[in-house]
């Protein structure tokens, strides 16, 4: 196929799939799942009135159901779409109208306080099986969501010791002809992966973009004029959606102050290599590096164009 | 004209130029001197055998010279496109064989100590004026040039109070022809804004680069896979070039050292933010930092596309 996302399935995997919370990543679940027709239905629902208009408008849903509750009746999989602050609450509100045998996932980016949040709600008879897409831009709401999102992206699963096998295959199926590789591994292990690829990232992104922009010797004017030495590329990160990055560093703490203190260690050490003078450490250190962008662009998970292929946008 | 620079000038500026060290920078100068009929003659030279060869296989320069000395002799404009520490030994070289009333430049990301290492060896004949182009991407040699580099992006001339305005204004023309937008400032304050918006951020993302290559707990093959929630955007400029940035850091060390200042506290701040529990703290900081972005997307320094319009590249 010319989008490089494959045929339709022949069969559904699934009757009806509700998807809880629409904003970047619910709704392009929802276009992926029409363009490979991995559901019968659809049925999306969100807390915000303006949010539900706009699906509507948008029309990548089949229904837009009023609350959630109304969204999960028999649904065979429930994907709960939400900042991860947010999950406690669905589940509570959900778990009464669950159809019994539904599969129920999530894509919050921590699963250690989802799982604590969210499974004490759900009935047993259902299967909860936690999940996180690597994969997101910069851009939150509705109109962000994209049917290739999640091709050649990896999506952890976290499933319970004790999971439905059968289950656990189903919604490896859904996120395989949703174009991503799965992998599976414990909520603790997911967390403090994550903490250092994602979570740290943004913190110290966050945090550059706030100190230029409090400085008084540089103003900021002179901050954006400026910005393609290096800077610019940091705000990117830095301008994903403020209350899902509150949610992931208030539900995080403990990763993250770890990795945030590994990275503080090697931070002092390099400062005191600049102090002193040490060139040969420093270019040891700035040789190493290279080797990990040159891996990750050999498992396709990087553009090796120049830039990240910025320049054919810019002119 | 398709490639958006501009028709070629119909009189070059500059009868001889002479780019001393052909790296991204010195061939990216020597293809839109070409590209924009800037010169008569485009002279390049460089310490090392196999990048003269590669540049007179490449075929952008005019001449390729066997040594500095002899490349200057009868330019009028002569540019050091060397890495910061080879800066004085170079003006050391070519003081004695630089034609009266040339005009000497640089490139160099730092300015104060590349004016202390090379305006000593400068006979009064000619007119310094340091320069430094805020335009690059993570690759380097002679084979990474292209004439767009600096379109749209800014180049800094920091000349002494006393400078030739004539010469000065024949500068930043050269400079306007080549698509990059002038601006002055004094050495100092080249070197404190430049800390903060190329020198910083480029330490940090080589930092978290070397923790996360460093760890036990995560794998170096999980830091690649799951990379795109956001470490991937700092192994770009984390592979940039390793002698050039070991340069930069040992000859900006006291704005570097008084900026990672800043950014530490405001990390410490952070941090505690995240063990209190302060959300709205958290979310005051996030939101305040996209602004930043949009400042920088509508002067035209960034794409808005999102993740830097990475997708077609991978697809």
């Amino acid at each position: 196929m010319p989008d490089g996302l494959g045929a339709p399935l022949f069969e559904p995997l699934f009757d009806r799939v509700a998807l809880i919370g629409i904003g970047l990543i619910g709704s392009s679940l929802a276009h992926i799942c029409r363009r490979k027709g991995l559901a019968r239905r659809i049925v999306a629902a969100d807390a915000s009135k303006e949010v539900r208009t706009r699906v509507a408008e948008l029309g990548f849903a089949d229904e837009v159901a009023p609350s959630a509750a109304e969204a999960v009746r028999g649904a065979d999989l429930v994907v709960l779409c939400a900042p991860v602050g947010a999950m406690g609450p669905i589940a509570r509100e959900i778990g009464p109208h669950l159809a019994p045998g539904a599969i129920v996932s999530d894509v919050g980016s921590v699963k250690v306080s989802i799982v604590e949040a969210v499974a004490p709600h759900l009935p047993a008879s259902v299967c909860f099986i936690p999940g996180h897409p690597v994969a997101g831009t910069e851009y939150s709401g509705p109109d962000a969501g994209f049917a290739a999102l999640f091709h050649n992206r990896w999506i952890i699963l976290t499933p319970p010791a004790d999971a439905d096998q059968k289950a656990l295959a189903r919604l490896s199926a859904f996120w395989t002809a949703a174009g991503a590789n799965v992998e599976t591994m414990t909520p603790e292990h997911h967390d403090l992966v994550l903490a250092i690829t994602s979570h740290v990232p943004h913190l110290i992104a966050y945090n550059i973009v706030g100190t230029a922009a409090d400085l008084e010797a540089v103003t900021q004017s002179e901050v954006m004029k400026f910005s393609a030495g290096g800077f610019r590329d940091f705000t990117r990160i830095a301008s994903s959606d403020p209350i899902m990055w509150r949610d992931i560093f208030l539900n995080n703490k403990d990763a993250v102050l770890e990795m945030l203190g590994r990275f503080n260690e090697d931070l002092t050490a390099l400062q005191r290599m600049i102090r002193r003078g040490d060139g040969d450490g420093l270019s040891e250190l700035f040789t190493r590096t290279r080797a990990i962008r040159r891996g990750i662009i050999a498992q396709g998970q990087e553009t090796a164009e120049p830039d990240f292929g910025r320049r054919a946008q810019e002119e």
